[in-house]
């Protein structure tokens, strides 16, 4: 499967928001994530970059 | 490997811009995209939508 982690960055930091992402749909200024098990996060955030061959989404919160 | 295939939506069509994404990484109003032959693209748009089981991420232009 072909999914990937979000990761939250904030500062030096990084946490897993949402693991085994399918979906990333932005939305104004939010993103709305929703994983291959059902699971949906919606974060006021956007997306710093991607490396989908690593399964890496960084994603920090809009200040 | 998990790469995805870049769409750009002009209204009602989609076509590929850019096949076997790795790395999306937005920069102020536009999106670098580098893919796994390394290829490059830089574009003034936006992320629509992304369905990483599906393979497919989906772009506009800015207006």
């Amino acid at each position: 499967m072909c999914e990937a982690n979000a990761y939250l960055r904030q500062g030096e930091k990084e946490e897993l928001l949402l693991e085994r992402v399918d979906k990333i749909i932005p939305q104004g200024n939010e993103l709305y994530l929703e994983n291959i098990f059902g699971q949906r996060k919606t974060i006021k955030g956007r997306i710093v970059e991607m490396a989908l061959v690593d399964h890496k989404i960084v994603l920090e919160r809009n200040e």
